[in-house]
């Protein structure tokens, strides 16, 4: 044991989310790097697991993997990172590194299975602990490099909601100037979506429920068009019209309106956690159609993915807040009360 | 009108299948084939149609789009068959000829509309009329080329449960030795999959419902391995395991258990059409796997099918039967009691 770390943490309880500090130990192996978290990003996952809506919550727990901060200090072998980098920590931060998976650098599909940045039980048997958090030690493989002059605050959603949706825009070649998207749902994903698609020269269309949304989507996201998918009239101008749908919807909504908008050969790349994914077969039998899923990505394609941000000057919209409102901005997210992604400023929260 | 041609067909009226016979017109165009039918596959489509079971049946009905015959006559600008040929009509027989997907040669997905080869309405506003029939008159571009020396009956049904598993095996990359292939359903799709698979050197496993079809399965159409659905141990020991499923069974089945036998990125591709499709989208998310839908397929992949399996041998395994007996064929089709054909002999029952 070379090494202890001392972290302030901020644990959420199974009563509803509350504040309290507590001190975690992690000691730092010979590949891991020790960042001083200066920002976390607010996912809805962090809502689900602190009130333990599927049943596996370990409490105290830390949530948040959407992490952004410097590096304050490294093991030995660290090769990649140094004191003073500044670095990002998505949604995992471990996996076996042996498998065909991890050799392909897309860990998050590791054939014994990654182990998730908070809740996740690690390979010595601790239960990991996210974000919410004055530091974070991970071992360099799970580390990303924030590109220089990339603001911190920006970065952190990226480590979740930008690359849940950018892989598999890349993985269903998205990337063709002049085909046609569709994003439903515009909250910390579909905001991203919309900003992508555009990078990648695509004609944008936002498929939403609320009218109170199209006026931001067309005139700040920059979106080309903004339907409202109760219009019957709207829907169907739009029938057999887009090349791709990516569905970042949380909620149950029907699938077969939606399936019916592709062309021939469309993709309709799911991202969100409905009850149930159902349709008739004919909406995809009919002009051979694909239903792909997808959650987060490997570090290959998320730190292409920052790159590509920076590159591009591709920002997520995000309202900035102190650790101290984190329980409102939980209830706010409930509410989809945000544009687009709530991130703790930890390191102001400190001060 | 330059020719008329007089047909003997095989109508299937709506108080269940009865044979009569009648004469059925079709001018012979420029662009026109004439064609003796020799053989015609009996497809489950021949089953609904004829029962209505859509309510769009329109009578008399004559069924039949697994088309073999010898050609006895053609249109003045017909350039790529002559008489005597041996040719194929498969599932439609018009379509625009000027989008894109007919350019592309996928003419079963033009986007105006592909004409089925029976109960279609044709441009011209006429019920197209099937290969239960002594002669059918087709635009050159919905006709095939028989390769020569294949035999004209095994051809028959290659024409839609052919194509069907192979366009999207193709599509979706199957044809990659050593990866592996599940396929649901073992009839007359299920059997060419099984065909198809071992041609292109996956390794194959049926998933059955049925311990009757085991040793078929193995020991005749050269599976590797055998899994009895039901049989949790079996299921358990394929979990991860498969790159592709093709799911060939008209009937309803839960979703999950198979996606599960999906190994990461796998893809599952449906050409059946059961009530509905439904799964948890955890089943599609995590291992971003895909479901990927498919009908038959275009004239480009059709003849590519055909000429594959003249150079690989690879024959439907039919039951030869004459017209006369059409009536028990389609009620032993509905209880699945044919290994895995029916294939009328047209050309023998005139006799």
């Amino acid at each position: 044991m070379n090494w202890l770390y001392l972290c302030i943490s901020f644990f959420l309880c199974n009563r509803g989310p509350k504040v309290t500090w507590e001190v975690i130990f992690r000691v730092l192996g010979k590949d891991d790097v020790s960042l001083k978290i200066t920002h976390c990003g607010i996912c809805y996952a962090d809502v689900v697991m602190s009130k333990n809506k599927y049943g596996d919550s370990r409490y105290p727990l830390v949530p948040g993997h959407e992490i952004a901060g410097i590096v304050k200090e490294v093991g030995s072998c660290v090769s990649n990172f140094k004191v003073g980098d500044h670095v990002g920590v998505g949604t995992y931060v471990n996996s076996c590194r042996e498998c065909e998976r991890c050799n392909d650098r897309d860990e998050v599909s590791c054939e014994k299975g990654a182990i998730f940045t908070f809740n996740g039980i690690d390979t010595d048997g601790s239960i990991t602990k996210g974000g919410y958090s004055s530091h974070i030690v991970v071992h360099e493989s799970y580390c990303f490099r924030i590109p220089d002059g990339y603001p911190l605050a920006s970065a952190a959603p990226l480590l979740c909601a930008g690359i849940t949706v950018y892989n598999p825009m890349m993985r269903h070649k998205m990337n063709q100037p002049g085909k046609s998207l569709g994003v439903i749902g515009l909250g910390g994903l579909g905001h991203m979506a919309v900003k992508f698609g555009k990078a990648f020269g695509l004609k944008v269309t936002v498929l939403s429920t609320s009218i109170s949304k199209k006026e931001e989507a067309l005139c700040v996201l920059g979106a080309d068009n903004f339907v409202i998918t109760s219009d019957q009239e709207q829907m169907k101008a739009l029938h057999k019209s887009l090349d791709f749908i990516i569905d970042t919807a949380s909620g149950d909504h029907p699938f077969d309106p939606y399936m019916s908008l592709l062309k021939t050969a469309g993709v309709f790349v799911l991202v969100g956690f409905p009850s149930e994914v159902k349709f008739h077969p004919a909406s995809l039998n009919i002009g051979m159609k694909t239903v792909s899923g997808s959650v987060t990505g490997g570090t290959r394609v998320t730190q292409e993915m920052l790159d590509f941000c920076a590159a591009n000057k591709i920002y997520p919209k995000i309202e900035v807040i102190p650790i101290q409102y984190v329980n409102e901005a939980l209830e706010r997210m409930i509410k989809n009360d945000v544009k687009y992604r709530f991130v703790i400023d930890i390191e102001s929260s400190l001060k």
